[in-house]
């Protein structure tokens, strides 16, 4: 199964063809995302804020330029979504709060100056978990946001509707953040490849995430090559895709992580793909690695930060914020100074840990979260960030890949980490590959 | 005034000169400071702990290289002391600190480990403000370090032993470590040079200062050319002196940060000589650099990173740490998380602001402390380490240079910060020698 409409399924790399051959024209590709955010964005939940002036406007200067042979870039014409904490200059810069329902920024984040400046076509903002804080996306003040596999299901979180849009094809692509797993948690739930290169690769600037630690900038992609192309222009960097010289380490679990039946059998399938390609794959312990202290280390970390980033506006309008976001901030804050100093020293030590025992290895290969999507009345799993929450702690690349449908039809995923990203990107594509490729039934139209 | 003993007066450079002409053995050496700190340190206080046999056995050892024309360095034989919480093996690794009386570590910290291997003769351990965390070396454990200028004044701190050893001529030179000034302000007290390279330069394993975020260790000399290499053999780098090819900045800290008229005196004349020497000064503000406040902001760090440093020992031998001095990690740790959260934001801020105001200079000019030794009895004053701190916020390479002695007679000095270690250390050699040099009275028979 497929999308229909060949720009849609064109995604970001397959567009650009299509323009380049003049089979379509950016504004031809602007209005058919308009139109299926329109049509299917309302029970959805994925975009919160639309800039149609804005997106036809970019969209006829991008097809004058393809008309002249002259586009800034591959992605020149491609429409791309936001998430809603990333600045875009006069639509609500909400970071999905209340709070900032009117919060209007003069400026892009350097990170949307730069697309723009490639040329794509900004569509508008993307709901997300409120604050950055969460996985679930279940957001009280814009509405929920829904997984495109299943109605009133979460499509993970906190760049829930980046994972969302881009699975629903809503968007060609779109960018998210991630502090322990927000771009990778909702790709795999939604069934997109989510790329978290090494953090300060995409600038972090006019993006209010959550820690300025551990935020990262990354991207959701329909594929491997988009989510390349996309990084490359968020960034201004270059990226390419490299077989690894070393052996793969496959993460032993065991007795660490629980995770799902479902899970566990999709990355054993995935392991044997690997094999399958010819990687050299080896079973890896990280036995000093405790995944629940550390990850309530990062959330602690996460929660005194995030006090300080909302500080005024939970002062000024603490009804702007959910009860629920608000506990979190405020029992972050008044934590002895103590613990969180020891929650930064104990992070940065396992990460100095975990490097050294993966120095002979190329990458990492782990399942990217321990569970799929559940439903939105379901209690989310405490052990949801345990696998991302190691890429984020580390600040290494890291991709989340989809490995085909559960039995009961929602999205697995493995991901990928590895200091350099070609080979991340390169692992995710041959491993993607192995598996069934799938599109949500009511988004295929 | 300078020593009278020409060993001592060859410092680290000259003594290699010595060494090579045969004029001296590492083995006499070894043994004028040992006789100097057997007659000098009961009343001056600067040494904790002495390897008299590992001393005299390194420096035979030496001897019988340089008889063979094979020293492994040019620090080779040089007798070299070190701070009290820098690892030497089978030496009590106090940190200053009551509790830690009895630890005798296995291994030399990674730094002496180099320094040993250079050749370098290690002769014990040096005095130091309790635990790193205060700059007047009083020490209620290990007792009271004076200032060689002045019996009853602080030598400043925290690495107190290690300025007034070096100033006193009990060690060719010696180690320090330095979080927000503790190398440059004991420098500075002394009449000595303090050098800081960037953070990370030398080796902090098995370094237990204060805080892992700001902590650097540092040396201390009585010419910047020991300084430097002093310094290279610690790091294992290469250093060298190179001329500024931009122009200085010239701290403008009037109405900011209050200094004594002599330190004031000297600032103008050292700028002066600046001129002189003609290198191109401007007067640089720093208005959004809240001196006072974030150096305040720079304690709490080190008092909740030090809470966790100590927290075993805090628990097991509560009366091995003085009141004070728990009292100050007490209250670090109790503070709320936010605050602590954002003390690291404001600071990386600072940081940030001050190197865009900085991209134009080669360098910035500053008094090293904003007075000059003051006696025991009298309340230290709350910004000694406001300029000092500076440089160890921004982890750049920063030197402690004397500039002469105050009407009064105690040392006076000006600090050097570039990122270019090179320049630092080139500019610290041109202004120091356009002032008089000085040793203190009573070390130099």
């Amino acid at each position: 199964m497929s999308f229909h409409n060949p720009i849609v399924e064109a995604g970001v790399a397959g567009l650009a063809e299509l323009f380049r051959a003049r089979a379509v024209t950016p504004s031809e590709a602007t209005e058919v995302y308009l139109a299926r955010i329109e049509r299917l964005n309302p029970s959805l939940g994925a975009v919160t804020a639309l800039d149609v002036e804005g997106a036809r406007a970019a969209a006829a200067a991008s097809a004058a330029r393809w008309r002249e042979g002259q586009p800034l870039s591959t992605l020149d014409g491609v429409p791309i979504a936001v998430k809603a904490n990333i600045a875009i200059a006069g639509l609500p810069w909400t970071s999905g709060i209340g709070a900032y329902r009117g919060r209007l920024p003069a400026r892009d984040a350097e990170t949307v100056e730069r697309l723009r400046a490639a040329g794509a076509v900004i569509l508008g903002a993307l709901n997300m978990h409120e604050g950055a804080l969460g996985a679930t996306t279940d957001n009280l003040a814009y509405g929920r946001c829904h997984n495109p596999y299943r109605h009133g299901w979460t499509p993970g979180g906190s760049s829930g509707g980046s994972g969302a849009a881009t699975a629903a094809g809503l968007c060609a692509a779109a960018l998210g953040t991630d502090t322990m797993g927000s771009v990778r948690i909702p790709s795999a739930y939604c069934g997109v490849f989510g790329f978290k290169p090494a953090r300060g690769f995409i600038s972090t600037v006019g993006v209010e995430a959550l820690s300025w630690t551990y935020d990262h900038v990354g991207v959701h992609a329909r594929s491997i090559e988009d989510a390349r192309l996309l990084a490359e222009a968020a960034s201004g960097q270059v990226l390419a895709l490299k077989a690894p010289e070393g052996p793969i380490a496959v993460l032993d679990f065991e007795g660490q992580v629980k995770v799902e039946p479902a899970v566990a059998n999709a990355f054993a399938a995935t392991v044997e793909a690997a094999r399958t390609a010819g990687l050299l794959v080896t079973a890896l312990r990280l036995p000093d690695y405790d995944f629940s202290r550390l990850r309530r280390a990062g959330l602690l970390v996460c929660e005194a930060e995030g006090a300080v980033v909302h500080a005024t506006a939970l002062g000024e309008d603490p009804e702007g914020f959910s009860a629920e976001f608000r506990r979190l901030l405020d029992w972050g804050a008044k934590q002895p100074a103590v613990k969180l100093a020891r929650a930064y020293r104990d992070l940065a030590k396992a990460v100095a840990e975990v490097e050294a025992r993966l120095a002979p290895f190329s990458a990492l290969l782990t399942p990217t979260a321990p569970q799929t999507a559940f439903p939105f009345d379901q209690v989310a799993p405490a052990n949801q960030a345990d696998f991302t929450a190691l890429g984020a702690f580390m600040g290494a690349p890291a991709v989340a890949f989809p490995t085909g449908l559960s039995p009961d039809g929602l999205p697995l995923s493995g991901q990928i980490i590895s200091h350099d990203p070609a080979v991340a990107l390169a692992l995710a594509k041959t491993l993607a590959a192995a598996a069934p490729r799938s599109t949500p039934a009511g988004f295929t139209a």
